[in-house]
């Protein structure tokens, strides 16, 4: 959501830019005192006083302690895993719409064959000098109209039938190696820089032994948003529901909240009534 | 939702009356061509072109064919069911929020016993001169400051263990006849608005042979929004969904609209590609 430009779906506005709708978002609740931690959760673990206090949530660096978890942390841009990936930030971008304007009148490449990479050229076309589109397939794969647009651009070069082997730099990217996947010749392209536009991911392994998860690494969600496990719930796009707009996880992050909500009421009496859980203040791992 | 004076918990919104929030939402649709037929639809039957055109809505003046539907026709306020009570917008209301400020001075009785009438009368007493509370109980149900500030007020009168049997007048309503449960006995206040706020109700008996209801008349949806009946979605409020919220009722809607484009979608090939539904224009029932 806050690498979208602009959203038009979103009722209440007409058009209004994902930065600008998430932090109306935070603005919002931080009114009601919701803490923020910053960092990426890497382990669960079931703390010893539940039920009561079931999970320690730790980001490596700090400890949390919680009656009821939600998970909605999203999808998360694909890699390619290729050597030099690790440029992250010095030229190598996912997100076309966040970092496009640093390249004016600079030399970029965007890696894919869909209607991300096609709206990712589209954009960058009004920015860089050059973009080379580099993809596996003899035609990108997208909107006929998108397709024919980009082929005619003057400044954009396609690249087909081509994978990426490695990204090239030293402090930041400078070149990247392609292979022509019929003739098996190498080849390299200078650039400033590389869009990588090959879809997203849900980065669930690592809690796949608490949450059932589908085929696809989703989180299993029934209607009012519970996991496969009592006291964790779900929204969003890291779930099985099969549409993605703002509004949808917005409604179900709400549905996740109530259900915590009744869950943790529920709770009263019980083993959860002895802990004050307001003092469940987060702790830095020493 | 209209009804509502002052939304909190609409991301995006830190605080926003109902109407006003309508009016965004319905502005914003009309950007998009979506067309507007008022009335209340009271007859569907399926169409002799199903599959295809699949369903005709009547509203008793206007028909309308559709290849899919959405029921989002959310709670309606529960009725008396009394002699007078046809006296609607001559002083019944089922609105306080929505009502209330034509009372100024006033005298005026809400029936109810639970949060809605207590929040009812709360209003009111800012606005009325005496305010009847009218209800079956011994004390008013609900949070019990509210209660205990409601008692005190200078300007409440409570009616406790008492019932509605009719309202009175002409032109406008001018009274109230209530008995008391206890002792049979009856009497008369005398009143220039009368607000029933006792509770919401789902209004769809009319559908029953259409779509699969719980035992409380809410319609059963699943995560997609989709109905028992193919090509037949549901929304909000009117579904078995446990919450309600603005939030959640707009991510179903849009979880709805795109069950049923990929509903429609499928089709395609099918009889529906035969049909023009761009022709599908409401008729006027002669």
């Amino acid at each position: 959501m806050l690498l979208t430009g602009g959203i038009q779906n979103y009722p209440g506005f007409q058009g209004i830019a994902g930065f600008e709708l998430v932090s109306k978002f935070k603005e919002q609740v931080e009114l009601y005192g919701v803490q923020f931690i910053y960092g990426e959760a890497i382990k669960i673990e079931k703390s010893e006083e539940c039920p009561g206090i079931c999970f320690k949530v730790s980001t490596g660096s700090v400890e949390s302690y919680a009656i009821a978890l939600i998970f909605a942390f999203g999808k998360t841009p694909r890699n390619l895993n290729v050597p030099g990936e690790e440029l992250k930030g010095r030229g190598v971008s996912y997100c076309a719409i966040c970092d496009g304007p640093l390249y004016g009148r600079k030399k970029v490449a965007v890696v894919g064959a869909g209607e991300q990479a096609l709206d990712a050229v589209n954009l960058l076309a009004n920015i860089a000098s050059t973009i080379y589109l580099i993809h596996n397939y003899d035609k990108p794969i997208g909107p006929e109209e998108l397709v024919d647009r980009i082929s005619n651009l003057p400044n954009v070069k396609l690249i087909p039938n081509s994978k990426v082997m490695a990204i090239g730099g030293t402090f930041k990217v400078e070149k990247v190696i392609v292979t022509d996947v019929r003739t098996g010749e190498k080849s390299e392209i200078g650039i400033d820089g590389i869009f990588v536009e090959i879809g997203y991911e849900t980065k669930t392994k690592w809690i796949k032994d608490l949450v059932r998860l589908t085929a696809l690494g989703q989180i299993e969600v029934d209607k009012e948003c519970k996991t496969s496990h009592p006291g964790i719930f779900a929204a969003g796009d890291v779930t099985d529901t099969p549409y993605m707009q703002v509004v949808i996880s917005a409604g179900q992050g709400a549905t996740a909240a109530l259900s915590a909500y009744r869950y943790v009421q529920g709770l009263k009496g019980k083993a959860a009534a002895r802990v004050d859980w307001r003092e469940l203040k987060p702790s830095v791992i020493k």
